[in-house]
């Protein structure tokens, strides 16, 4: 017999990972035909299709099936999300197909570089075996193998021992545990892992659904802030019930919501797509009216996919700079927050936002944004005639966010560390480039780990002891948290834990793990503690 | 009568700044046609030209020329060396060609929307005129005005009363005044300017010269370090006459050499370029033997410059990040470094050279690459059986090297700090995508002024104390210095004076600005003292 911490404590954070996740049955035959990174864990079994499109279409009819992509990008989302499992040629552990599947709780093999894909010709080839569309493969995201045909899976679950262990941990723990979560669906399955409040809403996620683009691509195309008004009265009505949805699966617990953050362009078709659209068009002899209206407007989308162009986009017109230059946004997104908690509250409900202002790096950013916040909160109330309690604060990201905290924290009730940006700013990488030498750089022993999976202590972990000392200096009830991967990293959620943050959030299928690893921070400081440290 | 001090207490540095350049006669009649950004002063007077090459043409025929282009990219540098000022139509004060146009000390105006430019037709058009290529235009890049026609020019010079008020500030000021330059041409200039030293070589722009850029390309191609040694080769020997006409200019003063910087595919042809020259030769019914293996070429390029785009290049694959995947390259840029020196010592000359390693974020990164630069050095040393000191250094650019400054000192002899990158991570602002909102910020009152221009105090300026505490910790003799734009700019000078650094490093034409800056910074500092502060 052991105690229940000493249950807690053997027990690895990434053993409830791997026990949360479908696996390959142990007894079945498997004939591993190829390697890639383990990028997300779990098993898979499905048919084989080459487009998200086509995913979406046969998981439509009921069919299971595997995407396989050269790499993923954010127009697949949807046929990422019907898929069981995701497999990709190229990309690392932080590629778009991994950080995505991860936060799906999907199963994905990436970097897969043996498997040579025909995308036109719907085949792929792995050494000397050829598959078609429809052919069936099974994946082992924990592994990162890809095997032939369809291999027994078993399923696994947070029910019986697994739980009475995570309620264990949670006795132990003094770390919150959130979830990043943009949807009631993913809010639903964070609440039944135990995430206590979501930490990071991200309501970009929400502007990409099919009805929802057209809207937002009328909003870009806009001339004036009064054209501007017209998609967005409509983005309001489906803001404002995305808000609802997520606000009552977590019936009553926090839930942070970011305001508009990624740069507009992120929103139009790319530059080669429209290309090859308006070439196909204008090589035709004859346009019918139909066929001229579109190229007018597929010209006019281009003329302002070149002047949104940047050249980093990282470190462009993005976050609350986009508030700033286009309040309306902003409020609108406002509005549509304090209505759907105003609604709720006639319910019976009690719902207190959390509105969050990304990419401050200067406190004038804060109470611009903030400003035009609060005015639209109390114009929304006034009109609905309810009093609601809600929060405002702001993402530290940037590390002059992070030197001007005290500044900042005058005005923020609450801090959410954005680690995966701030892992950016604070070392120079670009996520999306960083592959092509931090492989090599953790090989060469330069770095020991990815920062973008660890936290690295050292640098970005100062620069957050340094916001924290300074935002407590002026607030001394700041509310302190860190969304981005990193909350779902055991190694990171620890140091979460020695710096004195209120709360760690992670994606829905990380909520266990973080309970453990929150767990084992708390009795790792107990121990020190006893030895005198 | 006035003191020396009181007369160099009463001039403002940008007076001096006016006074280094041609000025617009004050008696003749302007006719002002349109208005830009005064990006770079001075005034200049010219033919117009629309294209990079055709500046130098005319130029190599003697003919003055200003160029008129819709904004500036690298490609650019030869036709703005050879024309006598610049008139862009898109850009801000901190855009390529007003950068350039600076470093140059050629007069800019830029950011002029009014024009429209034609390149194809050669013309451009303001309001109801038309200009045809060879029609002269006069700039103020001073007031940011374009005027029609040839108008008369009076001449300036360091000599007699400006020459002696500059003498009485180098006796007042404490902060050593050095330059950015990368050719000897430039290195004469400031020298004659007063300049102390060179602060920041950059290798790159020596990578650029027509004969050079075909044998860079060929390096970057290379598949492997062995084919990639031949083209380093050569460029050893260019590098090795650059640096001995460097540091003969130089006469023994300090000179500190960065080693490349810029990612590589800022070294090949764009891809629109190259996709147009494919698809112009594939379009041909038949290809001649010459034409069938420029294909060929073409496409492998292609297949590169595909390779090497990045999402975010200022975050990407450059700075030391290239030193430690291409040792070769940093190897051969020290060889041709030490070889100069050494050829030069046997002449009777002595020299110091100062490696600068950029982009250093962690401690193993200048330890990786300087100990590959000392072997090197110990190498050509013993070849040439000579003895030189040489100091290694490094950039402080990253929010990370300034927070792990203290490790970092303890492999570096000095810091620069690279201000203009420090402002992007800093801010996460994209130089070249800030226009776009920058200056609605500065009209808001969010930042009280460009960063890029006047370095900021409370963020990037904080990162730099810290930085500078922590390394005088490891290392207090270490010399700090501070190089981009920044140091060329009073209120910058004012702010390093204060901070304790040991000199500031700014282009040829701003070094009297920045000896005036530094002797005004010294008075205050002794005013404040005086008063007790």
């Amino acid at each position: 017999m052991i105690t229940e911490t000493e249950a807690v404590k053997r027990i690895k954070p990434e053993q409830v990972d791997q026990i949360l996740h479908p696996m390959i049955d142990p007894d079945a035959k498997v004939e591993v035909i190829a390697r890639g990174l383990p990028a997300s864990p779990g098993a898979a079994v499905g048919k084989i299709v080459f487009t998200a499109d086509r995913a979406e279409e046969l998981a439509a009819n009921g069919e299971k099936v595997i995407l396989v992509r050269t790499e993923t990008s954010p127009d697949d989302i949807g046929g990422m999300n019907a898929a069981e499992g995701i497999l990709t040629a190229r990309g690392g552990m932080t590629s778009h197909a991994a950080v995505v599947a991860r936060g799906m709780g999907k199963c994905c093999v990436a970097g897969c570089g043996e498997i040579t894909i025909d995308e036109a010709e719907k085949k792929m080839t792995i050494g000397d075996l050829l598959f078609h569309e429809g052919d069936y493969i099974t994946l082992d995201g924990s592994k990162g193998e890809v095997m032939k045909g369809s291999v027994k899976l078993i399923d696994s679950g947070v029910g019986g021992e697994v739980g009475e262990l995570l309620r264990w941990a949670d006795d132990i723990r003094r770390l919150g545990v959130r979830t990043n979560a943009d949807t009631p669906h993913d809010a639903g399955i964070a609440r039944d892992f135990g995430a206590e409040g979501i930490g990071l809403c991200r309501t970009e996620h929400m502007f990409f659904g099919e009805e929802r683009i057209p809207i937002v691509q009328e909003m870009i195309l806009a001339e004036s802030e009064e054209e501007r008004m017209i998609p967005l009265a409509k983005l309001l009505e489906f803001q404002r019930e995305d808000f609802k949805g997520i606000f009552k699966e977590m019936r009553g617990l926090p839930v942070t919501i970011r305001l508009l953050d990624p740069p507009l362009h992120e929103f139009l078709p790319k530059k080669e797509e429209l290309i090859e659209k308006i070439n196909a068009l204008r090589s035709k002899a004859k346009l019918s009216k139909d066929e001229e209206s579109e190229l007018e407007k597929l010209e006019e989308i281009m003329s302002r996919v070149e002047k949104l162009h940047e050249f980093n986009p990282m470190l462009g017109h993005r976050g609350c700079r986009l508030g700033i230059t286009y309040p309306e946004i902003y409020n609108m997104q406002a509005h549509a927050i304090i209505e759907a908690a105003a609604e709720l509250m006639k319910e019976g409900e009690t719902i207190t936002p959390e509105i969050m202002i990304p990419l401050v790096g200067e406190l004038n950013e804060l109470k611009v944004t903030k400003r035009n916040v609060i005015e639209t909160a109390e114009k929304v109330m006034r009109e609905k005639g309810v009093k609601l309690n809600y929060l405002i604060g702001t993402m530290i990201e940037l590390p002059r966010a992070a030197i001007t905290a005290d500044e900042i924290a005058g005005e923020a009730e609450f801090f959410s560390f954005g680690t995966n940006d701030l892992t950016q700013t604070t070392f120079g990488f670009s996520r999306d480039d960083a592959g092509k030498f931090l492989q090599e750089y953790i090989e060469k022993g330069i770095l020991p780990h990815d920062p973008f999976v660890t936290l690295d202590k050292r640098g970005v972990g100062e620069l957050m002891k340094i916001a924290i000392e300074k935002g407590r200096k002026t607030n001394p009830d700041i509310k302190l948290g860190i969304c981005g991967e990193h909350g779902g990293d055991p190694e990171s959620i620890k140091f979460a834990d020695e710096i004195g943050l209120d709360y760690v959030s992670c994606s829905p299928y990380r909520v266990p793990v973080a309970r453990i690893a929150a767990a084992h921070a708390t009795l790792a400081q107990r121990e020190s503690e006893d030895r005198g440290l």
